[in-house]
């Protein structure tokens, strides 16, 4: 049922603009889904994308905008008059219009504004466009349906029906008193299954879970997921309904908030994706290696403190990358788990048993791969007594370590408010080499005496 | 608005549990979300989750059953007779009812069927439960609307009322034939504001989204985020509607994909969580610690090659943790990208021209970092120049390869249909941390002759 891109329906699409013959490219995109429209404009360049844009009607091409790579969304935009992206704002939902106008640049922001049609919904967007992007307020839209309490069903559904033009989905119709603060909802099914002259009073349900304007929306993702909602509605100071948060916002949230979580992991501080510049990648990757090099650099220091052993404990060189690297995995995966537990919200007990268990786990852990490093440096690579029982002593006090600090620095950082995630891969790997090269030589030194 | 779960409120349920005041308990948490009883079960002991479980009505502990944590489920299940969890599955939903019952034993599978009371119903989970879990049957529900294309609006909305007593939200309306062939939708919203005589094939909306049965569920994941949709149809092989998947299943399978991606990252290989037992956490965390430990062993062998340099040029020793620590920084750095670009259909172009741009990419971030690293050498750790250009190009040779390494590899993975995540984390690190120590040594023995 999805329609594939080709490379040729590409190619056909630049032909038909190169040789500007609009009818039959109109022809060729009338019945492609607008997500479809958006990859096809991805790909197109500056000049291809404006001109199918332009083709199209806004119906379309403003849910395309929606879709779109932010860097050719921005060069499209630019490439619009006001009044031209005011005819594909009148056509969205309150909250989408708000995000697209909070991109423009300042001075185009009014004048699109000002060019807007519909004055409510323009009311509509100067309000959503005062709340900041990470909360309720930012992700609300003004498109509901609701009924005051002292209605009857019949003025209900008469007032629904006129409601229901500007609103494409209905999730939920919800009841507020005189003074438009939020009483309860009201189900569609009730709705349908009820006498008409019943007082909506009724048959209301009260309890009916909302966030506030502030609310962040990792919180109001949160709050989705755990009470399985399809939307939620939003309420003011006053507890006056001003909006709702629909699902598929939040599946964003939720998609960014892994992705964000992921990359932190992977050493990439900003969101980007593989198809960014090389510039962005750069400055999303580059610092966290400037702060890995750095540690080398203490690493190195370190090592040549024990420059003395070389000569007559020169394997024990041999194994710094095997210690350090294991003590990178396990902080690693220390902290992932963390990490993910608090974003999950799945972890309980406090800190203190949560080290004790930490501890447990690498002391299981750490014992069969000291069994299997102990017999593999035997066997395998043949070294000496001392230093077999040096290695091996050093993995286990190792793995230990990094685990609990693999732990308890998300920890600590989620008790200060920082994000944890922060605490996750080049951060967790450059310190635990670090501390993993000092406890190798110390335990070392005190075992071989040098 | 949200119920929070204080340790206080836990102890006074534990108490009234153990002085067997079920009364007291019962109106303690009468109106208390089915989401928070799940979070009080999941606190208790197993005597006191079954306490509570037996005590409140079924509407509550059936949709509590599916917020709980496997574990805690499965206990509770344990300590249930047939006809009980029967009483359960009976308020669930089809697709949640055959998630629950799929759990079962196979013989406690049989009798619960058996024990269904709803004879529809039951023989909706049976259907359900013959698909895999990982494909749209797995995730679809029975429960929808449809209406016949050849009815007008009034039979429809007769219809309809009859068939939204066993739905809880109506999603859309599918329009199918008479041989229950999906033909199309119908939006409430027309329905409502069309006259009742109308018939249906002319109101409805000829193009819908749908997929197959065995259509697998990151795919529907995907389809239903790009295309904007709360709830998707699902036909089989003839085309028939057989069922509709809704947004809340999907939030599900994004969540859990981007956890496993997160995981696998860290060097983690089963879907665990922080609470998890010690054995469950080492099974998931091990296998990957004994493969970079054997990487390890490989590194040792490495650098045994280059024994004879020690005398002379022990300083190039002290750069391994270095050179290794950067490899792995870089090449996770690659991986993640590719593999998130992957996960979100974000990748276009050939892998050449991929591994071009990572190349150029490398090449800058390897440039800056080598400045770094030669006058920090000189400066900060003071080695003779000789060590410092063979660090130093080292570095840059490093970079590039890890990030081609990281790059291509999951590329690689993906084109033979195996999971690219499975070559991030540990394994990424590893074999890096190996190439890196092969190609430094190698440099240094062609710039410092030994």
């Amino acid at each position: 049922m999805e329609f594939k891109i080709s490379q040729e329906f590409i190619a056909q699409v630049e032909q038909l603009i190169t040789e500007n013959r609009a009818q039959e490219l109109e022809v060729l995109l009338q019945d492609i889904h607008f997500a479809d429209i958006a990859d096809i404009l991805d790909e197109l360049d500056d000049y291809g994308a404006s001109y199918v844009f332009k083709l199209l009607d806004s119906e379309t091409t403003s849910e395309a905008l929606l879709e779109l790579d932010d860097e050719v969304r921005e060069k499209i935009l630019r490439n619009l008059s006001a009044k031209e992206i005011a005819e594909e704002i009148d056509e969205l939902d309150t909250d989408d219009a708000a995000d697209i106008i909070a991109e423009l640049p300042q001075s185009k922001k009014e004048q699109v504004i000002s060019e807007l049609e519909d004055v409510e919904h323009a009311k509509d967007i100067v309000e959503l466009l005062r709340y900041d992007e990470d909360t309720a307020g930012g992700l609300m839209g003004k498109e509901l349906v609701k009924v005051n309490e002292n209605w009857n069903v019949l003025t209900c559904v008469k007032e629904m029906r006129h409601q229901a033009e500007h609103v494409q989905r209905v999730h939920s119709i919800y009841v507020v008193d005189d003074e438009d603060r939020l009483k309860g909802r009201l189900s569609l099914k009730d709705l349908l299954t009820t006498s008409t002259k019943t007082p909506i009073s009724e048959v209301y349900i009260k309890k009916v879970d909302y966030v506030k304007v502030d609310t962040k929306d990792v919180e109001v993702a949160r709050i989705m997921q755990k009470y399985d909602l399809e939307a939620i509605p939003v309420v003011d100071e006053m507890g006056c309904l001003v909006g709702r948060i629909t699902i598929d916002d939040i599946v964003d949230v939720i998609k960014d908030e892994a992705d964000k979580d992921y990359q932190l992991a992977a050493g990439i501080s900003q969101d980007v994706e593989a198809d960014d510049s090389i510039l962005e990648l750069t400055r999303a990757r580059l610092p966290w290696l400037v702060l890995a090099l750095f540690g080398g650099f203490i690493s190195v220091k370190l090592l040549g403190l024990f420059e003395g052993a070389m000569k007559d404990h020169g394997g024990l060189f041999f194994f710094t990358p095997l210690i350090a690297a294991m003590a990178g995995n396990v902080g690693v995966q220390s902290s992932a788990i963390i990490v993910q537990g608090l974003a999950n919200n799945t972890i309980s007990g406090s800190i203190l048993n949560r080290l004790l268990k930490e501890i447990s786990l690498s002391l299981l852990n750490g014992t069969i791969l000291a069994v299997i490093l102990f017999t593999g440096s035997h066997f395998l690579l043949g070294v000496d007594i001392n230093l077999g029982i040096t290695v091996t002593v050093s993995l286990i006090s190792v793995i230990i370590i990094a685990s609990l600090i693999g732990t308890s620095i998300p920890l600590l950082l989620d008790k200060f408010g920082i994000d944890p995630a922060l605490a996750t891969g080049p951060f967790i790997t450059t310190s635990n080499d670090i501390c993993g090269i000092l406890i190798y030589f110390s335990i070392a030194k005190a075992i071989l005496g040098f």
